[in-house]
C-alpha cells in the first residue's frame, strides 16, 4: 500500500467513525431518564424496544470510555461528553445490573427490574472491560472495584458457564467452544493494570494454548468453533461448524499478543492461518463472508447461515489490516481491500448513519435496525479505532 | 370450487404424498442398527448427523403409525411396513428416551446416550400423541401406558414447561405464549381413548379459552404470540411479536375442534379471524408468508424474519382449506389458491423428493436439507393427509 491509499483510508475510517457511527449513539442511545442505553433503534434512530441487555451496556460503556482514553488531541469537551455517556451505562450496571450472587442479569427492563436470568457469562467479560476502561478514563475507584468483581465472578464462573442453565450434558459429548478462549485473549489486554500481570499472563497464555492445540486444525487448515477435549471433531453438526468472523476475530486478538512479545514466527503463522477461514468463508456469487458454515459443505442448523452479517465484517477489516501491517504479504492486503470494498459498498447507511447489520446473502438489508438485541455500540467502532491507529503507524512507517 | 379442481387437487397432493414425500422418510430415515429415526438428511437423503432429537422421534412414530391408522382400503403390506416404523421411534424413545425424573430429554446421540436436558416440554406433547397413535395402530398395552405417562408428565410440569432452565424472571414480566394452548388443542383431540374425555374436554376448553380471551386482539384483528395475563401487549419486541404460520395452525386446530362440536357461529368467527394473519403476513412482493413480524413493522429480533417456510405453507393449506370446507367463503377459496399455487411452485424437489425446509425471501431454498434438527416427517405429511381428507369430504358433497 503507498502512502496516499493509507491517508485516503484513514480519512475514509475516520470520517465514518466520528461523522456516521458515535453521532447516532451519542444522539439516540443515552437514557437519561432511568440510566442505561436504549440499544433497539430501528434504521433512523427510533428506540423500539426499550430493555437493556447487559452484554450491548456493557461493550457501549467500553466503546465511549475508549473515546475518552484513546487520542490525547481530541478536544476537551468531547471527552467530557464521552465519559459521562459512559458513566450513564457503567452506573447503571453498577446499580441495577447484578443479581443477589453478584453477576450481571442477561436483560432489564428500562427501570433496571430483572427479565432474565444471569445465564451468560459473556456479560460479564463485557463488564469487566468497560469498567475498567472507565475506571482509566475516570480513575474512580469504585470502576475499579466493579471491574475485579466481574474478573473475579469469570474466574469462578468459567469451569460452567451456564451454571444451572446449562442444557447440553457435557459427560456424554465434552465439547469445548471457542468462545471463552477468544474472550479470555482480549480480556487479558483489556484488564492490564487492573488484574496481576502474572494472572493475566497466565490467563491470555491458557487461550492461546487451546486455540492453538484444540481449534487450529493444521491438518485440515481449518478453524473449529467447538472441539473435544482431545481437538477431534466430531462429524456431526456441532463438530463441523465454522464461523469465519469469528475465527478472523480471535486470529486478530492473538496477532495483537503475540505481536506485544516480538514474536516473529507466531506473527507469520498466524497471519497465514487467517487465509484458511477467508478463502473458504468468502461467497465468491455475492461477496461477503458467510456467517455460519460447515466443514463438510451440509448445511448447518442455523437459518441464517448465508446472511452478511456486520460484525464479521467489521472484524475481518481488523484482522486483514493488522496481519498486512506486520507481514506487508499481498494476499493480505489483497484481502483487506476485497472486505474493506464489499463492506463500504454495503453496510453503511448514508442517510441515516451507522451500518445496517444483517444483510440477506446478495448484500441487501434484510432487517433494517441499527441496533437490537446483539448490535449495539461495540465492533464497528472498536474495528474503526483500531484501524485507524494502525493506519496511522502505517503513514508513519511508509514513505 | 368445482368437483374437477377439487378431484385435481386430490390427485396432486396424494401423489405428492404417496410419491414424493413417504418414500423419502421410508428410505433415508429410519436406524435398523440402533433404532429411532436420523433426521438431519441432506437434499439427495444423506445423513449427515445421526443426533437424535425426541420432538422429531415424536412426530415421526406419530406419522407413520396415523399412516398405519388412517386409510382402510390400503394393502396390508404397506401397513405392515409403516407399523415396523413407527414401532422402530416408539421403542426407542421408551427405552432410551427418558430421564430418571421420567421426562424425555431433547437430544441423544445415534445410540440413545442423553445430550441435552429435558427442557423442552414439547417433546412430551409429541411423544403422546405419538405413543398413543401407536397403540391404536398396534394395541399393545405398553403403547398406552407411554402416552399416559408422557401425558401425566404434561400435567405436572405445564405451569412451569422449562423447570430449572428456565431464563426469563416471570414475575418481572410474565408473558404468556401460545404455544401450550395451541399443542393442548392438538393434544386433546389427539388422546381420545387414551385420557378420559371430560379431562380432554376441559384442556381443549382452557386452551381455546386462553386463545381467544388473550391471544386473539379483536380490535386490533391480530392474533398475538405473546401476552400479559390480562391480555394486554407490551410495547416490546416479545409484546408485538407475530407468527403468521403459528397462528393458522392454532386455528385450524380451533376450527376443527369446534366443528366437531358443530358450533356454526364460532365456525365462520374463526375463518373470519384467519384473515388477519394472512393479510397482514403475505409478502406481497415475493409471495410466500414471512416467517416473524412486528405488530408494528418494526424489525423482529429473530434474524430469519423474511425467510419462507415449509411448515407455515403446509399448516396455511391445512387453515384455508378447512375455512372453505366450512364456509364456501370465496375469500377462503381465493387464500387456499394462492398459498397452494405458491407452495406447489417452491417448495418441492422433484428431483430427489420432499420439500425444502428454508426458502430466503425470494423464494429459493437458503438451505438444501430435507430434515434437520426441526424439520422431520410431520407438519408436510400431516398436512397432505387432513387436507387429502377434506378434500374427499367435499368432493362427495360436490356436484
Amino acid at each position: 500500500m503507498d502512502k496516499q491509499t493509507i491517508v485516503n483510508l484513514k480519512e475514509k475510517y475516520t470520517e465514518s467513525l466520528f461523522k456516521q457511527v458515535i453521532p447516532f449513539w451519542e444522539r439516540h442511545s443515552p437514557d437519561w431518564e432511568h440510566g442505561g442505553y436504549f440499544t433497539c433503534l430501528e434504521r433512523n434512530g427510533q428506540v423500539f424496544d426499550t430493555d437493556k441487555f447487559a452484554w450491548l451496556q456493557g461493550r457501549e460503556v467500553w466503546t465511549f470510555a475508549k473515546l475518552c482514553n484513546w487520542t490525547e488531541d481530541l478536544n476537551r469537551e468531547k471527552k467530557e461528553k464521552w465519559l459521562a455517556l459512559a458513566r450513564l451505562g457503567a452506573e447503571f450496571l453498577r446499580d441495577k445490573g447484578r443479581s443477589p450472587e453478584g453477576d450481571l442479569y442477561f436483560a432489564l427492563d428500562r427501570t433496571g427490574l430483572p427479565l432474565v436470568e444471569p445465564y451468560n457469562i459473556f456479560s460479564e467479560y463485557f463488564a469487566a472491560a468497560g469498567f475498567a476502561e472507565f475506571y482509566r478514563a475516570s480513575g474512580e475507584e469504585w470502576a475499579l472495584a466493579e471491574a475485579k468483581k466481574s474478573y473475579d465472578r469469570i474466574v469462578v464462573r468459567k469451569s460452567n458457564p451456564k451454571g444451572k442453565w446449562t442444557k447440553q450434558i457435557g459427560i456424554n459429548r465434552p465439547m469445548k467452544a471457542m468462545g471463552v478462549c477468544m474472550m479470555d485473549t482480549w480480556l487479558s489486554g483489556e484488564l492490564e493494570g487492573i488484574v496481576p500481570s502474572p494472572e493475566l499472563t497466565a490467563l491470555g497464555d491458557a487461550a492461546e494454548k487451546q486455540i492453538f492445540d484444540l481449534h487450529i486444525d493444521r491438518k485440515l487448515q481449518t478453524v473449529f468453533e467447538r472441539v473435544l477435549p482431545d481437538g477431534s471433531h466430531p462429524d456431526n453438526m456441532e463438530g463441523r461448524l465454522l464461523n469465519p468472523g469469528h475465527a478472523l476475530e480471535t486470529l486478530w486478538f492473538l496477532l495483537h499478543r503475540v505481536a506485544g512479545k516480538g514474536d516473529k514466527a507466531k506473527i507469520n503463522d498466524i497471519a497465514e492461518i487467517m487465509l484458511w477461514p477467508a478463502e473458504r468463508g468468502w461467497d465468491e456469487k455475492y461477496g461477503g463472508f458467510f456467517y455460519y458454515q460447515d466443514y463438510k459443505g451440509f448445511p448447518t442448523e442455523k437459518l441464517e447461515s448465508d446472511m452478511k452479517v456486520w460484525w464479521v465484517h467489521a472484524e475481518a477489516l481488523c484482522a486483514f489490516l493488522l496481519a498486512y501491517k506486520f507481514t506487508g504479504d499481498s494476499r493480505h492486503e489483497a484481502w483487506f481491500k476485497r472486505v474493506d470494498e464489499y463492506t463500504w459498498k454495503h453496510f453503511p447507511d448514508p442517510e441515516y448513519g451507522e451500518w445496517y447489520g444483517y444483510l440477506n446473502r446478495q448484500g441487501e438489508p434484510a432487517l433494517s435496525q441499527k441496533g437490537g438485541k446483539w448490535k449495539g455500540f461495540f465492533h464497528l467502532p472498536r474495528s474503526l479505532i483500531v484501524c485507524i491507529d494502525w493506519l496511522n503507524e502505517m503513514e508513519k512507517k511508509s514513505v
